[in-house]
């Protein structure tokens, strides 16, 4: 934990917060809190701040916060994942939320089975925390907004464009000789769209879908990484190529 | 799999390869390989090529393989990487393979716990069958040559010139500015020695001997990403740096 994330309905108006979760554990244990220590707090979906610990009993760790006004920028970044098996989705939260990226929309391919949807990985109750895993590794507040397409097209032809007004669309394609660097202009205020297909690919007719629909085919090199690989190392890469120079 | 890996030893003079282990049940199973068919095949460390199912029985499958003549060119990274703990290092074997190196040094550090070197995860029977499935992952048969250092100083000071005569020596530091793309010349032939360091970060005195061995401080933005994400991101961004626009 780089960062201890709390809700905004657990501070009091004076800015006290009352601990008794595993952040209460952290705490003691691993930043091995006493009275008077200073930590790096964040709001969820807030600023982030500075939380004085005020007290430290068995049960509980109190801090008084003070938070910043502005809250991080929104990452510049939303993926557009065909919903990998739900043994890769589970361990995918917490670097997707740490790689920071605006929206998540998990939708259907062919290639994606019916029955991943029906995953308890995708019910809020199991991914919030590892988004928050991963909020805090990567010192952000910012929760990706999550949403869930059991259909492709639909997405695609009706929700897309407002959703995502602005942002610049790239589809990973193991064939494509674009690199994300040569196409994606650096830029603080530009966003971008990554749109990742299943493990089998994007069918043809998927491929024309977004083609139409204004995405760019971008390639990673002759290397075919796995979902999870790929997610992250498309990431770093749309992220490095908005960094202005 | 997106490639059956041959050890060059399990093939016959004239080419034929019996396979009895996971390779077979996966041929059958996920492949649905029936006689005739042909098959993308690698001999681990040797060149790709195809292999004809010549027999399928329900304990053997039979192959007539034909191999090309060069084998794949060797990764253009090498990784140094403080050896992170046994439950990170355990899953970090395949997705290292699939994204390519050439050698792998894991080195001892001030915040490396020494406990960690005793792990099993450092067997080779431990991490040989987890490289080679990076490696049909990325339909590549380069085994990376894994080295296991448990003292920094000496092994920077000592050996690595060998080891990695030409390269470029990078380290990733959260406080540098400077980006790999604007640092790494994109060419076919350089070589690139990245080095990663512990979750809780190098000490300034491992950091100052890297300075002095000529390791250029590169950035990678403001967050701070668990080293499994951190390794695979970093590797993206050289591997996609070396490309050659």
């Amino acid at each position: 934990m780089n960062l201890i994330l709390i809700d905004p309905n657990e501070v009091s108006p004076r800015g006290d917060v009352a601990l008794q979760d595993h952040r209460a554990a952290h705490i003691r244990e691993v930043l091995n809190g006493r009275e008077g220590q200073s930590l790096r707090v964040g709001l969820l979906n807030g600023p982030t701040g500075t939380g004085m610990i005020r007290s430290v009993r068995d049960d509980e760790i109190t801090l008084r916060c003070v938070f910043g006004t502005e809250p991080p920028l929104v990452p510049q970044v939303d993926l557009l994942l065909a919903l990998p098996r739900p043994k890769v989705m589970k361990r995918l939260w917490a670097p997707l939320a740490a790689m920071g990226i605006g929206q998540l929309f998990l939708v259907n391919a062919q290639k994606v089975e019916r029955y991943y949807f029906d995953s308890h990985v995708l019910d809020p109750e199991f991914y919030q925390p590892r988004i928050h895993a991963g909020l805090v590794q990567a010192m952000d507040t910012r929760q990706p907004k999550v949403r869930i397409c059991r259909q492709l097209k639909p997405f695609i032809e009706d929700e897309l464009d407002e959703l995502v007004p602005k942002a610049q669309r790239l589809v990973a394609d193991p064939a494509a000789e674009a690199r994300i660097a040569s196409v994606v202009e650096p830029s603080r205020s530009a966003r971008v769209l990554m749109a990742i297909g299943p493990e089998g690919g994007w069918s043809t007719f998927e491929l024309d879908l977004l083609r139409e629909h204004g995405f760019q085919f971008v390639g990673l090199g002759p290397r075919i990484l796995r979902t999870d690989t790929a997610c992250v190392a498309l990431l770093a890469l749309v992220n490095e190529a908005l960094r202005e120079a």
